[in-house]
């Protein structure tokens, strides 16, 4: 199933989305996205609905976890042909000078919850702090039940679902700061949505991912190219620290981000950022 | 004025802590020590309590934040003498060869809000996953008010206040991912407290700091010997991340941890960690 997180008359509300019809259904006794998590086991066989189905264009979309309840956990350079062209940019402080540039192990890092804006929200140029903003199109897992010590075999029982998450990066603070957690954290630098698709429903583990910069594909990959892939991660990072209902994984990047090009091209303001993942839509978001 | 979360009846309640008298007195109208945070300006001058006061052995101390609102903001290699034993000991992936200890700007990475653990509750080893269990005695800045680009001259403003937290660390986990965050947010690995203090009765700025490692001094030093100070921090934050109420920032360790030594000297069960910081109490945990 697809669910999305909507505004109607100014209130937050849940809704299951009918793709092909163009509609929402709001749920009833479901308050926000992550209630709807913690508690789909019980609730999915019998959905109940508050009034009819809407025009999706007649609500607000806001991202599917509009604010997550921790940071969102991220994965570095978990495509080999991006994480080639990271080592080559110069801007890479995670690795020692000479060694592979291919993670012996998940490079994991966060980014603040509050970064979170909405499909078609505006990714904000920091101006006078960075002029260098990239884009990084990437496969969301939501998971959906606490874990900690979550064996490879086990780990997709744990995924509620997925969404596209575009984790947006200034690379100068990137760089300057060595820990990667600034450079990720600015306000609206991280576009979500524009819905989440149940496991049930989507397979994360063969998608087609596609970036577009202002109409131009920039990239574009499937993630059983994933270097660690989602069960890897989830056992890895689950080993030492308990996983809870809600939790975001963004996966990590294909090659083709703006500082892969020489010189590189970084985000202006009046771009137009498009990230499409098979089977969970398309993410659009403007820059200003 | 001293404030602590208690555990009162199995229900969790923030008290006025009188710590010359040892008596903890519960206050009325307020739910957590956020909500106390988010109000404090309205309410300081008149706090209402909710009956009287009690012997602080008669109740259970939890840490202030029990659960913050998002992961705890961590700077790392922020005193010289650490930076130098870090660097020297190998297990530094921050930096590349050859490049000097000292940073150039901070580096800021975080940990996940529910490794947060009370003062006396235990840091348990994660046996099987890691041997390389450090200790990290700091000092923690709890931000009073929302601020994006807060310039430094004004940084002091937005403390509400201060405690003791010990950024309790997996050295092997931290070097093989590269970013900090794994190896830092195992669950029971951030000991916070023992209570919180204001800033209109603490200065950060001029703190002595000590960790003993089962009785024997490992860490000493004062806050005035911070590279990036805190005003330099909230500077630099904020830059681009809104920080808001209930932020906290872990402003570094000095020298003296378990890497430090040759061969390195990592907690092992039965020990006991003693941080304390002058004016803000003593936060002391088992480990097991």
């Amino acid at each position: 199933m697809k669910f999305v997180t909507v505004l109607i008359a100014g209130t937050e509300k849940v809704a299951l989305l009918d793709a092909e019809a163009g509609t929402v259904r709001p749920l009833a006794g479901v308050s926000t996205m992550l209630d709807l998590i913690e508690r789909y086991e019980a609730l999915k066989g019998g959905l109940s609905f508050a009034g009819d189905a809407l025009p999706l264009e007649s609500v607000s979309l806001l991202a599917p976890m509009p604010r997550p309840p921790r940071n969102i956990i991220c994965v570095g350079k978990n495509y080999y042909d991006h994480a080639q062209e990271f080592a080559d940019s110069g801007f890479d402080t995670s690795a020692a000078a000479g060694a592979s540039a291919i993670p012996d192990a998940p490079i994991v890092f966060t980014k603040a919850p509050e970064t979170v804006v909405a499909p078609g929200a505006a990714i904000v140029l920091p101006k006078g702090l960075s002029d260098q903003i990239d884009y990084e199109a990437e496969l969301a897992v939501i998971i959906g039940k606490a874990g900690r010590a979550i064996p490879r075999a086990e780990a997709m029982d744990y995924v509620w679902g997925y969404s596209i998450l575009n984790d947006v990066t200034a690379r100068d603070l990137q760089q300057r700061h060595k820990q990667w957690f600034l450079g990720k954290s600015l306000d609206t630098f991280c576009p979500m949505g524009p819905w989440a698709v149940t496991a049930d429903e989507a397979d994360g583990t063969g998608l087609d991912v596609k970036c577009w910069v202002s109409g131009e594909l920039r990239q574009q990959a499937n993630t059983a190219q994933l270097i660690f892939d989602i069960p890897t991660l989830i056992e890895t990072i689950s080993s030492g620290l308990t996983l809870r209902p809600g939790d975001i994984i963004a996966t990590g990047t294909p090659a083709g981000v703006g500082l892969g090009f020489d010189p590189p091209r970084f985000l202006a303001a009046g771009d137009v950022v498009e990230v499409e993942i098979a089977g969970l839509g398309r993410l659009v978001n403007p820059v200003i």
